[in-house]
């Protein structure tokens, strides 16, 4: 049970080493990758992979300019592809009907899947990952460096490379909290409360409250990490990336 | 590297056992799950577990009929959700910004990388899984069977159970098709003829083209399987979800 230990020893690495990752360990990462499940067997994904430093230096600025991205010294760029699809269905004569959101949806699991078991993969090799969430909200942005045509959309980022720290484990909420049997059963304030105790009686919990000078951990989430303006604001920024990207007809 | 040789030697499992999973593997299945990367972890997502052979009967088809889908004996429903976030900022005096697009795609990707990681630790048991596309298509009539409040939505569902078959490993294109270095480097018609020619040469491409009485495999994919007509029904039916779970406004 060396993979489930490995799954359930999982930390996010936000500090890396410059050490370059061989050729081979990350043909297997991607190999890894593109072993996982995909609809139909239709694979509409691409990966993008950045290795480059002075390209990295842009992407760090794009992400917000978050140190490891620069630091790092492998991006991978995960992708929704239906452009190569489409382009393999115009050359045998077959009309593709892929320009709508389900088509968009079903090829950004994909993209998902494979991240996920890159990932994994990857901490088999030694290495630290970290997603980067704001791949969807500079997808715009994203676009455009990567020069993506039609039919590509950019869905998530991972860094990829050897760990400079060995942080705790981060919390999780109670399984208990996450599962429902047969049917979801709606939560009660009493349920909220216990689900979320251990998290608001964490010391890094009580750090961030007089840090940010809030009342609590769900005021810290609504009003500065997640806002609602922010929220919309790349809402509007992504939905128009997947119109512009023809997947909204 | 057993976690690697284990994602390398992935394959689908559609004939299954009616053997049931110990409560203890189940546990830790989806224990490893939630150890996956969570935006902020925040963990916006939840899992819904169908054991019971009655409801088991019904998914069955909601999922077209399926026939594995009521032969193992766990099914996962993978769900977004942000309804006990949600319900843990308003109980903290935090009004919560998370009814927007964005809100729902970071959930939705909470939840992917959740049930690839279950996908993983499953077969680490020996347990086969399959993943099923028709959670998005059907997403309506889930939000109905499982009852679903707003703030959750339906992505994707895992069948899982010990293996009664023993299948070969699906193609895979080549992955120098769908890795890009450093940019996006768009496909000549030769590199799509090259990317697809193992595919197309398969014997099984050829059985399938014979019984489709059509001219190639591509063909197939759009006029037969994923037909323009089905993806823009199910784009309907899935961004009225969006809608209706309070994702769109």
């Amino acid at each position: 049970m060396e993979t489930l230990t490995n799954l359930l020893s999982h930390k996010t690495i936000r500090n890396y080493k410059s050490d370059p990752i061989p050729d081979e360990a990350l043909d297997k990462i991607l190999e890894a990758g593109f072993r996982a499940s995909t609809t139909g067997n239709m694979q509409v994904y691409s990966v993008i992979v950045s290795k480059d430093a002075e390209r990295r230096k842009e992407l760090c600025k794009l992400h917000f300019g978050q140190k490891m991205v620069e630091q790092a010294p492998v991006l991978l760029t995960f992708c929704a592809d239906f452009n190569r699809f489409n382009k393999w269905c115009r050359q045998r004569e077959a009309e593709p009907g892929y320009d709508n959101f389900l088509s968009f949806f079903t090829a950004a699991i994909d993209a998902l899947l494979v991240a996920q078991n890159a990932a994994v993969a990857a901490e088999d090799f030694g290495l630290g990952i970290c997603y980067l969430g704001t791949t969807t909200y500079q997808a715009d942005k994203l676009v455009e460096f990567f020069n993506l045509p039609r039919g590509v959309v950019p869905i998530t980022t991972l860094v990829v490379g050897y760990p400079d720290e060995d942080p705790e484990q981060a919390d999780r909420l109670p399984a208990s909290g996450l599962v429902h049997q047969e049917t979801y059963h709606d939560y009660t304030a009493g349920a909220i409360d216990e689900i979320y105790r251990e998290k608001e009686s964490l010391p890094l919990t009580a750090k961030l409250i007089e840090e940010n000078q809030l009342d609590n951990l769900a005021q810290i989430f609504a009003y500065k990490r997640y806002t609602k303006k922010d929220n919309l604001h790349f809402s509007r920024v992504f939905l128009d990336v997947l119109k512009d990207q023809g997947f909204m007809e």
